[in-house]
């Protein structure tokens, strides 16, 4: 049989020898692995390269690239207030478009082919996923506390009505309530019965800062884990953003409930927010993702650093090296990410697995001795080599050459709209 | 006048505003910033580039390149007990050039210009050094509970004497006592001696583990840095690596006696050794400076990965997001690891300092948009963007081409080694 795509003479992350082998791939599917002689309409060399899942961004807020080392180094509340609403405040859907489109350069030259986006106008998010060719899971961030809280609400599930499953499934939408302290009680369960009518699932951020489970103690009785759970939230499945401040008894819960947590290392320790207990999470059988989280607190994309973070700290914290080995950090940022987001058959070099993959150049010294892939790609290596990325059976990026974006103008497009918004 | 080489309408780090300059450089020294033209022998140019001071990493142990990823995840004393003490005592003198070439490579292709290596057989080192036209201090690891311990101090003052100053100062020598633990206060009575006869500085690992720390108490009464207090080796000048367990009256000690540090967050993270209380150090004016340790350890050498890393955990640890902002991780990476290292004018692009400068590439996604360049630096860019690099004011890699060295053989070499050491 001739292949759409065969990738020949690769090293595969998951392979513990040396050898190389040919993947070949029918429609958006892996449907070949092996050391056959195989035929495809096009061939990518992959001799010198590792093929690793992509990798999936479990949480992030994309045009937030436009504030980019706008404020830094700040008190919480002070840049929140005096620095970044402010500037979002003004963000028009151009801003969006052209804010989400230099993340998906950043993200997919760093390797990530699939992410969870929360923000506002997302359909200019969806729109430059449908263009690039990304995979996505798309929610409007929804605030309770605000006049038009309603509209939100609407948006919502008009983003939901127009997009979710679209372009082979590569577009999916969740609804994006903010926050325990953006959204009260009466909003949540506004939002969690119009998701409930769709069969939508919920992104939202939890137990992010002590603070946030101290203020919804005291209104509610609750931790935010307790607090959704008892408004039904779990029931529709959700994916939880940080989880840094949980107690056993959240962790009880989000288990049962098949909570899915994104976890965001380099945020949390940015805005000082803590470190979540992820050992505990993984051994009660919790999904974790990772996620950059926006580019204001973090400051960039790349989710190699977030897997590298999330095994070293996790070591630290737990007084134990063997704790979060590599290969478990690299499944954290691909499979993981993939069950987190709710794509299927995502996530891992297997055959009948979606075909989003990324081939990463070995010919540099960090990939060198190579006694162990899994480590080397976690512990040493750079995103920045991936070289040639595939999504959904697609070439999107070959040998470092974007196929379906023009970057120099989404540079000079998403550079002028920031430089307007903060002058 | 003309300049030996010239870099034009290039950024600066430092610099506040949007401007481009040029930068003149005479003999090994930058003699002329500013927006004049100038001519030189050689002319670079620095459009969409940013000049940055080149990194130094004040504490590694370049050979162990040759064992990156062959034992990761484990207790520390089987780790070093039976997998990294035993290849070590393997290597040959031809494993230390090859596996240190590998280093350099790497190193510099990372931005990194200087660093302080500890290893065995560093004349090995220090032609790897001498030949790349790297920059370095460089001490033989002194191991006081072994039989040969006279002859490898020997071999550290024979190093100090054949290499100490040499090649315009870019090589220098410190006397490597490896720590405590292996360094009984016998042997280092006679290390301290022979150092302060040669006028050497001192370059040791203190106060890495707790248990380090509780039986340096146990046998002498003391901890690590009062012990090397009373025995006399502060007064020769130390560069002490990673003093995570060290206590307030040891951080007094440290500053009354200008102990520089080598903070290696990743290697500290990676073994659970802990987190060093850096920013007390700085509050009491000691020198911090960065590392990356061995690539067992960390794995790469990547030094902004380090800086990047220092920024975040000690917002956290602190709970304060504004310590250490992007200009203080700046200069922890860069001049602060020239003081540790006892280099005079380096670690800024200023007149006057040596000219060891990296021009990375700004044709970037997270490079976009530029309200402030350190933050861009520090906690969004890539160390692999590292496209020319000067050292002491001559061209090593140029466009991402190395001018000394040889890669392919390099990493051709390295790979037999690592592959010979561990069959």
């Amino acid at each position: 049989m001739i292949y759409n795509i065969v990738i020949k003479d690769v090293e595969i992350i998951t392979e513990k020898n040396n050898e190389v082998y040919n993947i070949g791939i029918t429609g958006n599917k892996i449907a070949y692995i092996g050391q056959e002689e195989i035929t495809g309409t096009k061939t990518i060399n992959g001799a010198k390269h590792i093929a690793v899942p992509g990798m999936v961004n479990a949480h992030t807020h994309a045009a937030m690239t436009l504030l980019r080392s706008y404020a830094d180094d700040m008190m919480l509340m002070d840049w929140l207030e005096n620095k970044i609403w402010p500037v979002e405040a003004l963000m028009t859907k151009d801003d969006i478009y052209w804010g989400t489109m230099l993340a998906t350069v950043e993200m997919l030259k760093s390797g990530t082919t699939t992410f969870a986006d929360m923000y506002a106008d997302m359909d200019k998010v969806a729109e430059a996923v449908e263009e690039t060719g990304m995979r996505a899971s798309l929610s409007r961030g929804l605030i309770g506390l605000v006049p038009d809280s309603a509209k939100k609400l609407q948006e919502n599930i008009q983003l939901f009505k127009d997009w979710h499953g679209k372009d082979n499934g590569r577009i999916q939408v969740m609804m994006g309530p903010h926050a325990p302290y953006t959204c009260p009680p009466d909003y949540l369960k506004k939002v969690i019965t119009a998701a409930g009518e769709l069969g939508c699932e919920i992104h939202m951020h939890l137990s992010e800062t002590q603070e946030e489970v101290n203020t919804c103690l005291k209104e509610n009785g609750l931790t935010p884990i307790a607090l959704m759970d008892k408004l039904g939230m779990f029931e529709l499945g959700t994916l939880a953003a940080h989880c840094v401040h949980v107690t056993d008894n959240d962790m009880k819960i989000m288990a049962a409930k098949h909570v899915r947590v994104a976890h965001n290392p380099q945020s949390n320790l940015k805005l000082a927010s803590g470190i979540a207990p992820i050992p505990a999470m993984l051994q009660k059988g919790i999904t974790v993702a990772l996620g950059t989280d926006g580019t204001s607190s973090n400051n960039n994309l790349d989710m190699l650093e977030e897997a590298r973070l999330a095994a070293f700290i996790h070591k630290n914290q737990s007084k134990d090296p063997t704790v979060i080995p590599a290969n478990t950090a690299l499944q954290m940022a691909t499979v993981n990410g993939a069950k987190a987001l709710g794509f299927e058959n995502l996530g891992e070099i297997k055959i009948g697995q979606k075909a989003d993959i990324v081939l990463y150049d070995m010919n540099k010294p960090y990939w060198y001795p190579r006694y162990d892939r899994a480590s080397l790609f976690i512990y040493a290596a750079n995103a920045s080599d991936a070289a040639t990325v595939l999504v959904d059976g697609r070439v999107l990026l070959e040998k470092g050459e974007f196929l379906t974006i023009d970057i120099e103008k989404v540079y000079a497009e998403a550079n002028k709209c920031a430089l307007r918004l903060t002058k």
